[in-house]
Formats: structure tokens, C-alpha cells, sequence
């Protein structure tokens, strides 16, 4: 197709478009200018994407521009992004190794994945993610919640499980295949995170009302 | 305590502070002059909320500002912001409310806040999270997870019921104890959330290991 109807079956602006194609967020369709060129299906799935991660808000064109090419890297196959992909949402708090909180949240943290028998890199963004939760935690002096680390661990991974196991790993190693599933993968992961935050939340609410009689609805 | 202690209990430079009480996120002290006034405990406290909202990185000032209204409104007791503060992190989808999309989310979020029997307000900020969320998972076509949304629900509101079991409802309804109940409930609500979701990175990636046997360590 051309760019006029990729514009109109993904419901970005041609305008939007030309921009991802010159900053390199789009790959660019069989042709030599862009208004003429052909696009494919694999282009409206990565408007798709790009929407979806703008959409959510937290990441800047520089973090939508790393996803993608954590997508497009052919050497991770797709099921090993979940996890390892660099979506950490703001700049957290990530302080010199050297620090005392630092280090003791460091080392909470492989003691809890140790104790869960978790098979997790040592260099996954997810580490440094929870590190720098648990140093706010302490600097703010918040008093550990009635679940523990481990309670929430479990009930994660018991839905993480679930989540995997509906994961077909992809048949043919196509380009096209694995695209789409790495695509699939990402958009997966940051839409349900915020599906699970907002549930939380209401979770917490109803939990509320129950104990101190709130009024619902 | 003066300007200067103040600083150096909580470790935040005396330009930050005072640009904090030129913007009203910091309630002044007692007396005429900034330098002059003084502070306490209550101080230290709420520039332990502001530093631990800004390393979170999501909040804008214009919504730590919107957050901090909330703990400072004395007319909703500090169990009653669970869930109810508007913390929404970014701008999410919100389009407007004839949309069939978004008409289609909203119905589903009704219906499983049924099924759940849970007790949320029809003005819950929650809401709009989730049904923005589930408007992108829509719009960029994401299959559904093995667990439904009522099995994330579930695994939430198990959790949500230990950590608001383990809230005292304030004994006094004493301003200071107010205020304090109040922020630790909102640090301990956006501190967690960041747990959980590195948790959940962690557990997938543990997940796909053990599915797809890549290497782990």
C-alpha cells in the first residue's frame, strides 16, 4: 500500500509518519521516496506499537526508540525479552554502587530471587528496577507492608507462569514471524503492567472500604 | 529547628527547600522569615514524600503538587486514599467518552468490578487506568493472557486485603497523626507499585527460562 492508505488503515497522520521514518522508529517501505514508496502489514503493526507506547505516556521518544531496537535485535529471540527489555518507567533511584542503601537493597534482592529459585540475569533491568523501589522505600522509612517481598514474588510468578505458558515459541525463526511476536511480547508486557497497577488500586480501595466502611458503589 | 538543620537532617540543600515553599509543596514554619522560622518532624517527613515522588521519575511537579493536596485534605481520612488519590502516571488514553472503544472498556471494567464484588467509586481514578489500558490493548490488538483479568484481580486483592489489614485506622483524628497516616499510605502505595512491577519483569523473565530454557543465573 501506499503511504496515503497506510495513513488511513493505522490512523496515524501522513505527517506523524514521515516524522517516526525520518527519526527511524518506522523502517521504511520498498520504494525510493517515501510518499511513493509500498508499505506492509508489519508497518501498521509498528504504528500500532509506537501509539500504544506514547499513548502510555511514560516513555520518551529516546526509551521508545530503545524498545524498538530491543524488538528488532534478530540475536534475542522474542520470549527472552520479557523481562530483560529496558522499559524502566522514569530514571529511578540508582545512586553509586558504593552506598550503603544501594547496597544493602542489592543485596536483599539476591538473597529474595535466590530464595525463589528465579532464573534472572545478572545484569536484568528488572534488578535495578526493584533496587532502587526498596532504597526509596527505606530512605522514606515506609514500614514494610503485611505481605513480604516473597509474597508478592509468589503471587507474581504464579501469574507469570500462566502468562508464558500461553506463549507460542514461534515455529519458523522468520523475520516477519519473529517481529510480530517480539512486537506482541513488548506491547503485552507495558499494557498489562498498567492493567495490573490500576487493578491494584482498585483492589486497594474496595479493601479499604471493607475494613473502615467507606462508602462504595 | 532553623533552615539550616532542617537541610541537614533530611539531606535536601537549602535552595531546594526554599524553592519547595515558594511553590507550596512545603507548609512554612513557624515565624516571619524562611531562615528565621522553624520546623520540624513534620518537615522532614514531607521532604522525604517529595524526594521519594521525584525519584520515582513519573510525577510531573504539577501532579506531586496534585498529590500532596489530596494527603493535606483533611476532609478524607488516610485509608480512604487508597485508591482514590489521583495518581495516574502519565497521560494514558482517555479519548473521548462516546468512543466505541472506549465505551466497550468502560463496560467491561463495570462488569468485572461486579463479578468482583468489589466496593469502588464510579469516580474511582482507577477506572480510567484501567479502561485506558485496556482501550490499547484493544487498539494494538494484543491476544489475551492465559489469566484472564479476573485471575490478576483475584491475586491483587489477595494482597490488597494483607496490606490494608496491616493499617491502623488512626486512634486520634489529631491533625499531625492525620497527615502522617497519610503519607506513609501514599509512599507506601506508588513505592509498591514499583515493586511490583519489577517483581513481575523478574518473574517473566524466570517464566520464559524455564519455558524456553534460555540461560538464567
Amino acid at each position: 500500500m501506499l503511504m496515503g492508505e497506510l495513513s488511513n488503515r493505522s490512523g496515524v497522520p501522513i505527517a506523524t509518519i514521515t516524522y517516526y521514518l525520518r527519526e527511524e522508529l518506522l523502517f521504511p517501505g520498498v520504494g525510493t521516496a517515501a510518499t511513493c514508496a509500498h508499505y506492509g502489514e508489519a508497518h501498521i503493526r509498528r504504528l500500532g506499537l509506537i501509539g500504544a507506547l506514547l499513548a502510555i505516556g511514560d516513555f520518551p521518544l529516546a526509551a521508545i526508540r530503545r524498545i524498538l531496537a530491543a524488538v528488532d535485535d534478530e540475536t534475542v529471540p522474542p520470549h527472552q525479552m520479557l523481562g530483560t527489555v529496558p522499559l524502566a518507567p522514569g530514571p529511578g533511584i540508582s545512586g553509586p554502587a558504593e552506598e550503603p542503601d544501594w547496597l544493602a537493597a542489592r543485596d536483599e534482592v539476591t538473597a529474595l530471587v535466590r530464595r525463589q529459585g528465579w532464573r534472572v540475569l545478572a545484569r536484568s533491568p528488572a534488578r535495578d528496577l526493584l533496587i532502587s523501589a526498596l532504597v526509596a522505600l527505606r530512605r522514606f522509612q515506609v514500614p514494610p507492608t503485611a505481605p513480604g517481598l516473597d509474597d508478592y514474588a509468589q503471587a507474581l510468578a504464579g501469574l507469570a507462569a500462566a502468562e508464558v505458558a500461553g506463549l507460542a515459541a514461534p515455529a519458523s525463526a522468520g523475520h516477519e514471524e519473529r517481529s510480530a511476536a517480539a512486537e506482541a511480547a513488548v506491547a503485552g508486557m507495558v499494557l498489562y503492567e498498567r492493567v495490573i497497577i490500576a487493578l491494584r488500586r482498585l483492589a486497594q480501595e474496595d479493601a479499604a472500604a471493607r475494613r473502615f466502611g467507606a462508602a462504595g458503589s
